[in-house]
C-alpha cells in the first residue's frame, strides 16, 4: 500500500470528452436516466413494470396497495439517483433536479421513524426489519441509497438526501452492535463499502467501524446467515428450500483466509471493495494482503478475456480455476462493474497500473457490451459465444440471451451501467497531493490543482484505436508530478514534452513527469496493433484457439460479417492482420481482417456423424470489437477462434 | 411397416452367453438384483434411503409411518421385479423367486380396493387419487408395475400379479373415460406403452384402446396438464412455481404433427414406443410416419454419438438440432434405454437394420456407461466430456458427475439399467413367421422354431472386438429363413454356409438366408478397424474435432492413460491407429494407439492471456472404450479430439 491514498477527482472537475466514450456517456443523459425514469414509473412500453415509484408511495402512505417486485426493487431508484446526480455534475439540467429532489423526499417519506428505509419489508412485513440477512437485501438496498445519497451531496451540495441516509446508517449501526446481531452480516454485501463512503465524506468513524465488523465478521463462527433460518423471528423471502451455501456469499472462510474468488460474482467483488476501503482506511496489512491475492486469483485464473467474470449461470459464481466457458458463463455487467470498482480501489492505494489495465478490460469490453448502442436495451449476461437457437428458455442457456432486453423484472444491471458510464471520471484519473494521475488517457478536460495552485489538463485522445494521447496542460506554475499510465498494451511508448523527446521514469506502470507546469503540452504515443492472443492451455474452452485484441479492446466474430456456424471457422495465425476503420459500422470502429478457412458443410445434409473427413475452404474473417455486438440483426457471435 | 410385426423371443429360449455382455448381465444376478433389494429395504451401506418397501408396507396397513422419497418411488419395486423376472428366465433362483412372490404379496396388499396402486397416493394423499397428473406420477408407476406384472407373468407363468395389476389397468380404463378424464393424459409417458404390453398378453382391447386415446389426446385441445393446476381439486406435489411448459411432456402439439423431438428425453421415447406399437397394432400410417419423423429428428440432428439424447441438464430435455454440448449434456441413461426400446419397437415394425444400428449404439454404449464395472455404482448422466474440478454442485454443471454414485433418492437409472441388461435377448433377435433374425449378432443360444419345427441356433460372436460371427443352425428340417443383419458398420461382409462362400441377399440391412435347415454353421465375418469420425459441421461442439470408433463402440481419451487436460491435446487423423487387445485393462478391452500432440503448458504459469503462440509437443494418445470410462481413479475424459 501507498502511504497515501490517491484520490478521485470531484466529477464537477471533470468533464469526458472523448471520441469513443462519448457514444457512451451522452448516451446516460439523453436516453438512459429519462428511459429509466419511465420504467420505474411503469411509463415505459415494452419494459416489464417495476413499480419502483409506486412502491414508494405506498410505503409513504401516499396511496393503496401491495409491493411489486423483487425485494431489492427500491435499489433501482437509488442507482437512477446516483447516476442523475453524476450526470447534473457535467449537465446542468434544472427538469432532472426537479425529479430527483422529488424522489428524495418521497424517499424520506417512505422513511420509518426509526431511519429503516426498504419499502418491501415497510409494505410487506412491516415491523420485521433485519429478520431475513440473507434474502432480504435490506442493508444491500440501504448501501445503494447511501451511494446515491453521498454522489448528491457531492455534486449539487445538497444534504438532505445525506442527512436522510445518515439516519438509516445511524439504525445499522446501532442494531448491528446489538447482542441479537453481534455476529450477522449481509447476505449479499454492498453496505461495506457504502459506509466507508458515508465515512469518507461525513467523518463519522462508526460508519467506519460498522464495515469493519462487517467484513471481519464474515465467515467467522458463529455462522449468522448459515444458522439464520433456524431463528423462531426468520422470515422467509424466496422460500428457497435448497441449504444457505457459504461460498455464494463469500462466507466459507474468514476474509483474511480466503484466497480465491468464491460464490457470486457481484458479491464477491462489492466485499473486495469494502476490503480495499479498509485496507487503507485502518491500516490493515492482512486485509491488503487477501486483497491482492484475491485480485490475483480473478486474473490470473477466473477471468474472461473480456473483463468478465462469473463461469456459472446457476448462482452467476466463480466456479473454479481455468473454468471459463464461453457459451454459458455469467460474465453479469455488474460483475464487471464491481471489478471495476475494486480494481480502482485497488489502483487508489497502490498507483499500480496493473489494476488500471484490468478496470480498463472490464470497462470497455464488458461494461459497454451490457447496453445497446441506442442505450434502450440492456445484457445482464455477457457470454463470449453465442448460437442463438441454442438459447433456449427452461435449458441450461436459460440465462444466454442472443439479444439484448428492454428491461429485466431484476433490473440491477441497467441503472448500474448507468451509474457507472456517468461516473466514469472517477476511473479516468486520480490526484495525489502532488500529483495529477492519468489512467484511462480519455479525451476531456480537468479542472484540479497541484500543491495548491490551479491546473487545467485537456486531453485529446485517440484511443482506443490508436496509440496516441496529447495533453495540454495550463496553470500558473503548479509544481508536481503528471503520472501517465503506460498501458500493458502500449508498445515502443515514445513521450513528447513540448514536441521534445524525453525519457520519463516509469513507476509501476506509470510515467513520472515532474515539473513547474504553465502551457505546456505533453504527447503520449505507442503502437498498439491488433494482435493474436492466446490463454492458458488449462483453460479448456480455449485451447487451440486465439482471439484478436487491439489494445484495451478484445474483438469478436459475428455472423453478420462471418456468416452462420462461427464453429466451422479456422483463423491463420501465421498471416498478418489487417485494420480498417470503417465509418459506417456500428457507430464508426475499427475492424480487423484475417485470413482464415471454413469446415465446408457439403455432404452433410441430414447426416449427423460420418467418416469423411472435415474439407478446409479459404476464407476472409473479419473481426468486430466485442463491445459493439449485438447491435446488428440476431446472429451468431464468438470471441475464440480456432487455430491453425 | 411390414405386414408382419416381428417378435421377441421368450426370454425363457434365450440364453446370452457373449464374451463382451457377460461381464455385464452377469452382474445383473449376481450383484445388481441382490444389491438393489437391500437398497429397496434400506439395508444398502453409503446409499441414500430409498423407503421404497417400508412405503409398501405403511401403505398396506401392516406398519404405521409416512410416505418418504420421491412421488414415483414405487417404481424402484416395479423395475426390480421386471429385472427378476427377466433374472428367472435364466437363471432359476428359488430364494429370488420367494422374495418376488412375497414383494407381489405386499403389492396386493397395499392395492386400494378400486384397484389403484401408489402408496404416495394412499399414503400422504389418501382419496385423493389422479388429481395431479403431471407431477404425481401414478400413471407412470402403474405402468412400470404393469410392465413387471407381464414379465413375471412371461417368465414365471403365475398369473397373479398379472391380475392385481388388471385390476389397475381397468380402474385406468375407466377413470379415464370419465367426463372429467376426458382429455387428460399423464405428466410422463409409460402408462401407454405398458397397456399395449398388457394388450399383448391379454388381447384385452380396452387396454389398447386405452393407450391409443392416451397417445391422441396429447397435445390436443383442451389442453388438460396446462390447464390442471387451476382446477379445484388439484393436489399440489411438486410446489414448483414455473409455469407448465407443454414441450416439457410433448404436450405441444397432436402427435402426429410433431417433426421434432422435444422436452424431457425419457418422456419423449417412452411416448414413441407407444407410438410405434399402436402403429402397428391400429394399421395407422399417420402415426407410422409421425414415429419416422421423430426417429429420423434424434439421429440426423439431435443424438450425441453414444447413442444418448437430452442436450440440456436442466429439465433433462432436448433442444434444438445440433445442440450436442459435450460437457453439460444430459444424456441419461434412461433415455438411452427409451431410444433403444423406441428403435426394437421400429425395427419389429420395418424390418429395417438401421433401427438396430442406432439400437446396439446406445445399448453398448450409454447404457453400458450407466454402471459401473462391480455392478454397484451408477451414472445418471452421461456427459461425453468431463473435467472433475469444474463438476461442482451448485453451478451449470450441478448434474455432472465425475464418479459414478452408489443410489441416488431419485433412482429411475439404476433399476431400469438392470431391468434392460436382463432382458438383452429381447434385442438380439425377432421371429417372424417363418424367419429369424438376428439383430445384435450377440454371443449365445436361441431355442425356437420355424413353421413349426424347432430350430436351435448357437452363436459364438467376436463382436464388438472382430468382425466374426459364428451361428450353429440345429434342426429336424425347418423351413425359412434366416435373417442377420449386417451392421452399418461392417466392412467387406462375407459369408460362409458350412465354410462355402456365398452371397446372400440382402434386405433393409439383413442379410437373407433361406432353406431348410439341418445341421449347417453360418458365418458372417466383415472387417471393422478403429476409425475417426466426424460429425456435422453445424454441431458447434463437435466442429475441428474427431471421435474414435470401432464397430459400434465409441472410444475416448482418460486422464489415466493420457495425462491431465485432454482439451490440450490433438490428433492425427492422418496417422494410421493402432488396436491392442490388453487382458489386464477393464476387464480386457481393445485399447487404440493414436499419434497425436499436446499444446506445452510451459511458461503459462500464474499467465492467464498472452500473446506466445502455442508450442504443441509431440505424444501417443490412447483410447480406451466409453462404456468402460470412469471405472479407474477419477479423472478427465473426452469423447471428442482436436484434430490436425
Amino acid at each position: 500500500m501507498r502511504k497515501e491514498k490517491l484520490q478521485t477527482i470531484p466529477l464537477t472537475q471533470i468533464r469526458i470528452d472523448d471520441s469513443f466514450w462519448n457514444r457512451y456517456t451522452s448516451l446516460v443523459t439523453k436516453k438512459i436516466i429519462p428511459y429509466q425514469w419511465s420504467v420505474l414509473n411503469d411509463e415505459a412500453e415494452g419494459a416489464e413494470a417495476s413499480s419502483c415509484m409506486k412502491n414508494f408511495r405506498v410505503a409513504a402512505g401516499l396511496e393503496k396497495g401491495t409491493f411489486h417486485g423483487y425485494v431489492f426493487q427500491d435499489t433501482d431508484l437509488a442507482k437512477w439517483l446516483e447516476a442523475a446526480a453524476y450526470s447534473l455534475s457535467y449537465e446542468k439540467d434544472k427538469e432532472l433536479e426537479k425529479l430527483a429532489d422529488a424522489a428524495i423526499d418521497l424517499i424520506e417519506r417512505a422513511q420509518e421513524e426509526n431511519g429503516y428505509l426498504d419499502t418491501y419489508f415497510t409494505i410487506s412485513e412491516p415491523g420485521k426489519q433485519f429478520k431475513n440477512l440473507k434474502e432480504g437485501h435490506e442493508l444491500y438496498t440501504a448501501g445503494h441509497f447511501i451511494e446515491a445519497a453521498v454522489a448528491y451531496y457531492k455534486v449539487t451540495g445538497k444534504d438532505r438526501f445525506l442527512k436522510i441516509m445518515r439516519r438509516t446508517a445511524d439504525l445499522i449501526c446501532e442494531v448491528f452492535h446489538t447482542p441479537r446481531y453481534e455476529n450477522a452480516v449481509p447476505g449479499h454485501e454492498e453496505i461495506e463499502l457504502a459506509l466507508m463512503k458515508l465515512y469518507e465524506v461525513t467523518g463519522e468513524e462508526s460508519y467506519r467501524q460498522m464495515a469493519y465488523d462487517f467484513v471481519n465478521r464474515r465467515g467467522t463462527e458463529p455462522n449468522y446467515l448459515y444458522h439464520e433460518s433456524e431463528r423462531e423471528d426468520f422470515v422467509d423471502v424466496w422460500h428457497d428450500s435448497n441449504p444457505y451455501l457459504n461460498a455464494y456469499g463469500q462466507n466459507h472462510l474468514p476474509v483474511r483466509e480466503q484466497k480465491t474468488a468464491e460464490g457470486h460474482a457481484v458479491r464477491a467483488v462489492y466485499l473486495y471493495c469494502a476490503m480495499a476501503d479498509l485496507a487503507y482506511a485502518c491500516q490493515d496489512e492482512a486485509l491488503f494482503e487477501a486483497c491482492s491475492y484475491l485480485y490475483r486469483n480473478i486474473i490470473e485464473k477466473r477471468m474472461y478475456i473480456t473483463g468478465g467474470i462469473g463461469s456459472s449461470g446457476t448462482l452467476e459464481r466463480f466456479t473454479t480455476d481455468y473454468d471459463l466457458p464461453n457459451d454459458t458463463g455469467y460474465c453479469e455487467s455488474c460483475a464487471s462493474i464491481g471489478l471495476a470498482l475494486f480494481c480502482r480501489r485497488m489502483a487508489q492505494i497502490t498507483g499500480d497500473s496493473s489494476y488500471a489495465d484490468t478496470m480498463e478490460l472490464a470497462l470497455i469490453n464488458t461494461v459497454t457490451a451490457g447496453i445497446a448502442m441506442d442505450g434502450r436495451s440492456f445484457f445482464y449476461v455477457n457470454p463470449l459465444e453465442v448460437w442463438p437457437d441454442s438459447c433456449i428458455p427452461s435449458t441450461d442457456k436459460n440465462h444466454v440471451k442472443a439479444v439484448r432486453q428492454k428491461w429485466f423484472g431484476c433490473a440491477c444491471c441497467p441503472p448500474n451501467i448507468a451509474r457507472t458510464l456517468a461516473s466514469l471520471g472517477e476511473y479516468a484519473c486520480f490526484t495525489g497531493k502532488t500529483s495529477v494521475w492519468l489512467n484511462l488517457l480519455t479525451g476531456g478536460k480537468i479542472e484540479t490543482e497541484l500543491g495548491g495552485t490551479g491546473l487545467t489538463l485537456t486531453i485529446d485522445s485517440r484511443l482506443p484505436y490508436e496509440g496516441r494521447a496529447l495533453v495540454k496542460l495550463e496553470s500558473e506554475g503548479a509544481r508536481g508530478e503528471l503520472r501517465l499510465r503506460i498501458p500493458a498494451y502500449a508498445e515502443n511508448p515514445v513521450f513528447l514534452l513540448d514536441g521534445e523527446k524525453i525519457t520519463p521514469t516509469v513507476e509501476k506502470g506509470y510515467a513520472v513527469l515532474s515539473g513547474v507546469w504553465k502551457k505546456q503540452t505533453v504527447e503520449l504515443s505507442f503502437s498498439m496493433e491488433a494482435h493474436f492472443v492466446y490463454a492458458n492451455p488449462k483453460v479448456r474452452a480455449d485451447a487451440g484457439k486465439a482471439a484478436v485484441m487491439k489494445g484495451p479492446l478484445v474483438y469478436c466474430l459475428e455472423e453478420a460479417d462471418n456468416g452462420e456456424n462461427l464453429s466451422a471457422l479456422y483463423v491463420d495465425v501465421n498471416a498478418p492482420l489487417g485494420e480498417e476503420y470503417r465509418e459506417d459500422l456500428l457507430g464508426g470502429t475499427v475492424v480487423i481482417h484475417a485470413r482464415g478457412k471454413r469446415i465446408s458443410e457439403e455432404g452433410w445434409e441430414n447426416l449427423l456423424y460420418g467418416t469423411r473427413k472435415p474439407k478446409l475452404e479459404e476464407t476472409e474473417l473479419i473481426f468486430v470489437p466485442y463491445h459493439s455486438w449485438g447491435n446488428r440483426k440476431q446472429g451468431e457471435m464468438s470471441t475464440w477462434v480456432k487455430i491453425f
